[in-house]
């Protein structure tokens, strides 16, 4: 096992009706900003629980909020808050909401120009409280230092993370994922999954509470995924998957291990790019990723196969090792498809352009060694994406 | 899944070398009080290291705090911060140093006859800050706001827990284990695996990612606990013992799910009258308790024996469910054997005569309905410790 150094401080509340716990959770001298996105929180009751929270504290909004989260956008919120001195940020959303809403909070008290923190890693010294209402069960970002922002005027998309942003609490309802849309479910599946699958499929440290955690997260996520469909009104499904999708990046199955994050590297570039959904492009990149770095990754991937797969080699001979490997790659990829992930660039009219394209980002922003071992090239980017054709 | 709330605020560091961690994490014009045991941390290193540590820091310290911490020695510890104005306390040692320092970081603060915090419940409002360096993983003490203390003069051992002795931190070094006599070993892989026993084998609440935890741990235990004493210089089995440990009782696994602790409650009787360590009564009572209860049970043993043991019942007939049942259950008896730890009062030279003991000291402190349905009545209580002779 490696070293590690491991907190999490933010204040979970889970279940049914817990959104009435924020009236606790925010001081009530606050100047609350409440943020989110589109407004399919007004039409889900979730605004309304909300406001009904804070009736007795002072409180604005601000909405607009997009997927993939703007500097632009969410500088506009920042004048907001200096305009009329608030001084706590409450998002309500999904991951998008929550990054945009980090960043926010860090801008807000940020001395010099913000954008200087996603394009500089300027450091961040403070940053407004931050609270979470979670409406899509994805990215983890309810309890975690991390925040992705892009630049609509550069094609950016990029990562910061500071302890300053981490949320205060979360409030994590499993009814109100009832309303979402089958595409944000499908992409908050994939996203845990793979959020799990790059803190777990490296190499082996003999770290055995993380793996086995980490497999447990993957075995619900298969599990329970397609029954977000297929039982659509069980409240117990979106309660597991909404836990295992906090448990995949709030930093505990990460502590000790080696982590990868090639997938979502060349993710995040075809996001800033073609537009596509994150989730959708790491279920692009993902199988073929594996495929690509299968002998540095063998040990851990005959393990994956294993303990998740239940799929054993006959022998030791690597003919039958490579077989389960392949076996358990192609179960990956069906598991995204059956929960409605298509998993080629082909299923959104895209073809081998994008790799000289995406590459050419990956270069422009010092992305040219990726994974674990720092051995993901631009040429072995550039064949993944080929590959995914 | 139940509602549940959940946070864990201390920060952990995990490996070797980070004992130095403490430097940094106890504020530089604190006046620390460093408590600790019989002071094997002398011969081992951890006090050098601690001392180097703490060179700039102003500090005295608190030796003798014993196995099962007394009120009687906690409260000499109490006099002294108070005479002194003491105001950091820093546990160096196992689960009872670190509980004995939980209450005396209460008591220190508490306005009032320390005593009542035990006896009558009587509410916290404030603690002195509270730091652990860790030698016997086990009681997960070190992560938790959980604490037993025991009276000498009344063979009272009873728990107390408050947010105030959540440790601020908790340094974790798998190397300062290699010391331990084989007996602290023992004594911590059992108290570790029935800690999550006891959130664990209860009704099934369909929270998937807390039940792949537990196993997970449980696997983890039964996988690398006799190693520790099979591979003794293997630093990989202590850091997965050790971190399991934390685990297993950090409030995680057991977030949102039902939970038993009868086995516990049974077992702080028979150490308070009879002296056993804690983990031996545990082993003594878990096999004959999961016996006794295996009808209400029923489900999540099975899940236990096909998850952890890979035992399957041939048929849905009754016979062969039972037989799986008792299949895990010996396995479990089996384990606490292959790492050295008896499961008979017989082994310590005690007989039938401590099922009335023990039902009067439960029946004194109220313990007359235990477990997850609170079905587990005196007679129920003397029937498991009638089968454990």
């Amino acid at each position: 096992m490696l070293n590690f150094s491991f907190v999490n401080s933010t204040q979970i509340h889970f279940g049914a009706e817990q959104i009435a716990q924020i009236t606790d959770e925010i001081p009530k001298d606050a100047k609350v900003l409440m943020t989110y996105g589109g407004g399919s929180i007004k039409s889900n009751g979730v605004y309304d629980q909300v406001v009904a929270a804070l009736k007795d504290h002072t409180w604005q909004e601000f909405s607009g909020i997009e997927p993939n989260p703007s500097y632009q956008t969410t500088m506009k919120a920042v004048a907001l808050i200096k305009e009329h001195q608030l001084d706590y940020v409450l998002a309500v959303g999904g991951g998008s909401v929550i990054d945009g809403s980090k960043f926010i909070a860090a801008a807000a008290l940020f001395d010099g120009e913000p954008w200087d923190i996603l394009a500089k890693g300027a450091e961040i010294k403070a940053a407004l409280p931050l609270g979470v209402v979670l409406t899509l069960p994805a990215t983890g970002s309810e309890s975690n230092t991390f925040s992705v922002v892009s630049n609509l005027d550069t094609n950016d998309k990029l990562p910061f993370a500071s302890p300053f942003v981490q949320p205060k609490f979360a409030v994590l309802d499993p009814n109100v994922t009832f309303s979402l849309p089958q595409r944000q479910l499908t992409n908050g599946i994939v996203d845990a999954f793979v959020h799990t699958v790059e803190q777990y499929l490296t190499y082996d440290v003999n770290a055995k509470v993380q793996d086995r955690f980490a497999e447990g997260l993957l075995l619900t996520l298969i599990e329970e995924g397609p029954k977000v469909f297929s039982e659509p009104q069980n409240y117990d499904v979106r309660a597991n998957v909404m836990w295992a999708a906090t448990m995949a990046l709030n930093g505990l199955i990460g502590a000790g291990v080696p982590q990868d994050w090639s997938t979502h590297m060349l993710g995040h570039e075809i996001t800033a790019v073609y537009g596509l959904d994150h989730a959708q492009t790491l279920a692009i990149v993902l199988p073929r990723m594996l495929a690509e770095q299968r002998q540095v990754k063998q040990g851990k991937l005959l393990q994956y196969a294993q303990r998740v797969w239940q799929l054993t080699p006959k022998s030791d001979e690597q003919s039958d090792i490579d077989s389960v490997i392949d076996q358990a790659i192609l179960k990956t990829e069906a598991f995204f498809h059956s929960v409605e992930m298509p998993t080629r660039f082909s299923d959104y009219q895209l073809g081998a352009e994008v790799a000289d394209t995406i590459v050419a980002q990956l270069e422009r922003h010092g992305m040219t060694a990726l994974g674990e071992h720092q051995d993901v090239t631009l040429a072995k980017s550039k064949a993944v994406l080929l590959a995914s054709v």
